[in-house]
């Protein structure tokens, strides 16, 4: 499930926290300007791909960012506000039947029309007219606006990480493999075998989600992250690190796509149905396994954590290894109160997953900052709750069928977007995204 | 989810029960004898009909349960076994890969050779074979033999469920809507809006599932039922009956089926798609709404359960209604001790939900006999599941992932196939089953 | 194409021709009991199976060729007619929108009800009623009556092919290879090579097609089959033989199936797609290829014609020799005026193609009995062509797009049915005829 | 069938005619800076859109047509010759075999890079190189580059045709219904009805097609529309003018997408699924019917030519008239002999189809410069037809099946592209052509 979908929809809306405004109008300048970072470095050309249905034009998600401020707020608390172009309102509409008609999905790729030129004019617009309203907010609707800003970086951050997915499967249908981002130096140097071992955890009553409101002023978090709630935990251990691309490896050789025993029912049909052999991205040439990267084609980095598995590729996976995926419970537990630190140098990259070569240490590592880890959790309700009213919380819950929680965050997720109560989720089919697992098993 | 599927991989392999083997004997002869009394009100050209992949032909039905004791009991405790006929190994595995080939599920309804005399001939081979060794079992196997004729009797019991709901997807097919079974006599008076109330429960810990082999003796009960274990619940309220259908045509004549805020994305899409506007097998004419019964056409009675729902548009009417559905748990909890008495006179019909016209009750009531009840749990493996290991539980747990569990039991399932821990799950788009819901809501 | 549809239509409505009504009685009674004998060998749930859409059921076929009858004869033209089952009218239409509604195509499978009984009761009401009213048409409606019941023969003989070639795709899903018919002994001696010539023709103006009505009283054909009309021809030579299943092999030997260069653009995408390696229902062993046939599985005799072919597959073939397939009218010029005199034994059989062991011969042979031959000529109304009115003829010409002409007559066509200027026609995938071909060459 | 798919194939290999080298000089300028002017009116974001999978985006027309050059002339031809990149030989084939690997044809519209500015420098060094060529042909290969540059310039004279109706195709799914070109001032004066009558010929034999080689030195032609040959017409009529718009809007006011009776069997189910109710491209609102437009949406033009329907839409309209489409041998009798003059103002527009104002006239008129017209030929070989040798006839006469013949010359094609032999062929199903219909009937 594309976090577009969440966020747009208001499934997630993010509480305001307890930024003063000055904050806020930093973060919303820091949002949008890295938005047109990241597309700085493709062409026009670029911005028009849509390889899949799943996956939209970099022109589109930088257009649909902006619509999602200029419908929801300038629109709203702008007295006489004049919309940059009535067309867009149906161009750049995910799907919002509240708001008005949407141009259909699948078709994004081909709107040639406006050009890339017109949506950046279109986002300065809108930039400014949002950066105004913080300035001198109306009186009465101050908190709302705020919050519903604060609510629009996060949705923008959750398009940065699909701009950056979306645009790798879109150039991985070009033969020539182009290469996007300049590749960073290596990391530093160290085994990273080192804490290749296991954490085990108490089982018990544990609380779980985050507080909203008046619970946790100050706290943020989307609304499928709430409500606070009790759960019970059996003992349990897991993996310090993720799984390697080289485990992934001896997976691969030895059968484990061609074998059933590991596989669920409908990952074995479908990954016959697509001949699956390998996670997406990786060909192999006489050399041995290449994949392709935001950096052009690349040798597999055995040390890496693997990328790009479906659910149930890696449910498949932990079934040979004779352990078994983490609970989201599992993972919310361990997280807790662990610094968010990933292997990211920064926000500008390096957009891959690399090796964690950092010195052992006695939790698990590696929670944010490579890839998505996906869990043994269905993506459904915390108990007791209600999704907000209103258009913004149109369909809240609407997702909850058929997708499976990740936890943790990815090469390409905004360093300020991760937290140990995250819940991002997927079809047990996504291959696109940064995901991979780490294994747990009882106690 | 087929129950068949479930079953036969073992994912669900029941317990043996602390029957002696008299009492197994007795149960073996009338669950097979029943098979072959609900095949005998239809006519070997109805055998064949097969009007969706999901669904089997009733002479597949009959075939494959005792395929499975002829694989599973007679070849492998029977020296010298001769098989009825080589070629049946190959059409009647449902899926069993360590146990051979298998013909395509969607080309069953082809299958005019062996005749429904040849399928009969076939059954009595069987039947006489398991009675016979039931009567001297070999040492040392004896109780894996009693374990297993166990295990292939709620195997053919749930076969037949899906031999009801199968041939009542076949036969509305046909034009002429033929009736197959003859219509009871109405139940008793009384109004059925006498209990139309809440029962309320408490949260807090409790313990959930069947307890196996040596924690609990004598006890019946799927692998998938176990472990058994502690989970957490918040106070919660279960509406005392079932919803009608009285209750759901509210619904659609307030626009439910027109109006995406109560549907699941996925669900929305599906409903467009297949233009759904009500329940499978209903339809309207002039004198109102019908539907295709087992008996024939008939009015649709609005003091009866609502059935032949998927879990979307179960999950729809819920958000319409402003409750929501229960979780598993909150289901279990509430039938955790109360009797397993069910709508249905008994095992030989009506094989359709009725109206409960039963005196008031001061608790739940409808838990078994008239409909399954969707809940909004996934199906997932209770902590600390592991499948057993060999042939028959080849592929435990294949099927959790993009299922929906539903508890209790319907006019359809055997009597003695019912109890509190019982786990039935079917992809969320599943229609064909005698599924409808009940609703919850928070304290 | 199926001829079904041709002649249902109207499309193909033969001339009544010079048959006495005593010879009309006997004509109609020879025809309907050779249907009941070509079912005679099959079980009710034979009767059942439609293994793809283009295919009906056996009963479909026995009930449908019936309702023709009853639809445009006695409903017409006895007085106070009660139809046998006003649901058949539904069920047994194949598409005449002016009769009214009916069943659809794909779901001719799923009629467990009428019985096999039941449909052969149905037969014995129209037989007898049509007998009557061949006693004593009524008054003026004679003429008509003498030729719906003509057409009505045609239709059924049409459909007594398809019925063989239906069921032989129905068992052929059946991994058991039933055999229906008793093979019969081998046919004379001889080599077949005697006569492996090509015959010349002049080239020039004649005349094509069947004269009708007063042009040629007594003449029998479909209207397709005229206006007779003048067309030129270029010298061109035809193989006074079928290619046989040896020379079919030595293409496929030669990599004819891997080899683009040989296919029409289409055929080849097909036959990508649907992994096309032999002829339909061919399968290589150890022993080499065996194909299914109406006896059971054989191996492939070198001698006999190669037959289920598609047009593309023919076309590739003949691509592959140098040579290439002649057109309808090169077919019927050749044709003209030589007697009619296939490899078929009788009425009863064999009902598979077979070596030609005849004596030598001066002009082309097995022109009938063995196969339908491909031609190059897509299917096209002759010059001045136009459709007769009325419901029998409401759709007339309706199939002429897409289609491809075959000339001549299988060893499924019933002996009286063949002549010079018979056009049957088929999309260019279809493979479950008795199709192959003879190559043409200019000169 | 895109036309691209013919010339590129070589099916259609023009014969070299009488031009010196100076004249192909000049008409080879003339073609490469056409197809430029047509695309510099697009943006390089228009260039990337594909819309469907028959359809190529500008970017590919442009260097598929360049390729053509490249591999067929400047490869073999020129000593030493170096690519210009040689990953264009993979994107920018559209299909031979015989000269390597090929991109999909339907992820032509995901090629971001090479960027336009590329393409456009693929075709400078292209245009340069063939010019240098032409200067000074290496001896002995003259006659053959000479001829091949004459191929290759009606083969982009079809691209440009086909460049014009796939942007069509594409900027149509843009709700923004984007102008592409200015609109030309109307037409002179004059009702359109002058001249709407019955032009009569006389039947007999006649010879048909392009003589080739050493029979007609300076003749240029396609091979398919060889060899010369005598073929026999009945007496017939043809409109004197092509069907209208009025007149079509008459059809569908009588129903005539809604009644059976009309259409071709697989028309009638086509048009069903597609839920066609008007020709492509046009959308009723409260004014009335309006049709999208290269000059942006317009209303539609009563007297202006009927245009962008299928197949199965012409033959409907002209079952339900009464009449019938005339043979393609027909319509070549008719304009064999008539000067080649059409309603284009010339070459740079204006690229829809216009009303004919022009005087009365004694023959046919508007059979070039409106649309291409369906006549009732399927696409077959000329008798005696044989394809030329070599990778450029690699796969000659692949597309002759299952497609029709459609003659003259629409408001696309450029003006010395057409002429009375001219064979133009689509499957019936096409409807994003400028194709027409012209009434014939018998005398």
């Amino acid at each position: 499930m594309p976090l577009d979908e969440v966020v747009s929809s208001g499934a997630a809306a993010p509480e305001r926290g307890a930024e003063p405004a000055a904050d806020l109008k930093r973060m919303f300048a820091a949002v949008r300007a890295r938005s047109e970072r990241l597309a700085a470095a493709l062409t026009p050309e670029d911005w028009m791909i849509q390889s899949m249905p799943d996956a939209s034009p970099v022109k589109w998600n930088l257009a649909h960012t902006s619509w999602f401020f200029e419908t929801f707020i300038l629109r709203r608390f702008v007295d006489g506000y004049r919309p940059f172009d009535e067309a867009f309102g149906y161009l750049f509409n995910s799907y919002y039947m509240q708001v008005g008609e949407m141009h259909p999905r699948s078709s994004r790729g081909l709107i040639s029309r406006p050009s890339a030129e017109d949506v950046l004019a279109y986002r300065r617009h809108v930039t400014e007219r949002i950066e105004s309203l913080l300035e001198s907010a109306p009186e009465g609707g101050e908190e709302d606006i705020l919050s519903l800003v604060a609510i629009g970086c996060a949705h923008e951050e959750q398009h940065q990480e699909l701009l950056l997915t979306d645009i790798k499967h879109g150039l991985f249908q070009n033969p020539t493999a182009p290469a996007v981002y300049p590749e960073p130096a290596p990391g530093g140097q160290g085994a990273s075998q080192a804490c290749d071992g296991w954490v085990e955890y108490d089982g018990g009553l544990a609380v779980f989600g985050a507080a909203r409101g008046a619970e946790a002023p100050g706290a943020q978090a989307f609304d499928n992250e709430g409500p606070r709630h009790e759960a019970f935990l059996q003992p349990y251990a897991l993996a310090q690190r993720l799984v390697t691309n080289a485990a992934y490896l001896a997976f691969m050789e030895d059968g484990g796509y061609e074998d059933p025993r590991w596989w669920l029912s409908d990952g074995w049909a479908l990954s016959r149905q697509e001949n699956w052999r390998a996670p997406l991205y990786w060909r192999q040439d006489d050399s041995g396994w290449r994949a392709y990267t935001l950096f052009g084609e690349r040798d597999v980095d055995p040390d890496a954590p693997v990328s790009h598995l479906s659910y149930y590729e890696a449910a498949a996976y932990a079934e040979w290894s004779g352990f078994r995926l983490p609970s989201e419970f599992e993972w919310e537990n361990a997280a807790r109160g662990r610094a968010v630190a990933g292997d990211f140098l920064d926000d500008d990259g390096p957009y891959e997953p690399r090796a964690d070569r950092r010195a052992d240490d006695d939790g698990v590592s590696q929670l944010y900052g490579g890839v998505w880890e996906w869990t043994a959790s269905p993506y459904v309700a915390y108990p007791g709750y209600r999704a907000p009213a209103g258009a913004i919380g149109e369909y809240n819950g609407k997702f909850m069928s058929s997708q499976m929680v990740l936890r943790g965050g990815s090469c390409a997720t905004p360093v300020g977007h991760v937290r140990a109560t995250y819940r991002n989720f997927f079809p047990p089919h996504a291959r696109w995204q940064f995901s991979g697992l780490r294994l747990a098993r009882d106690l």
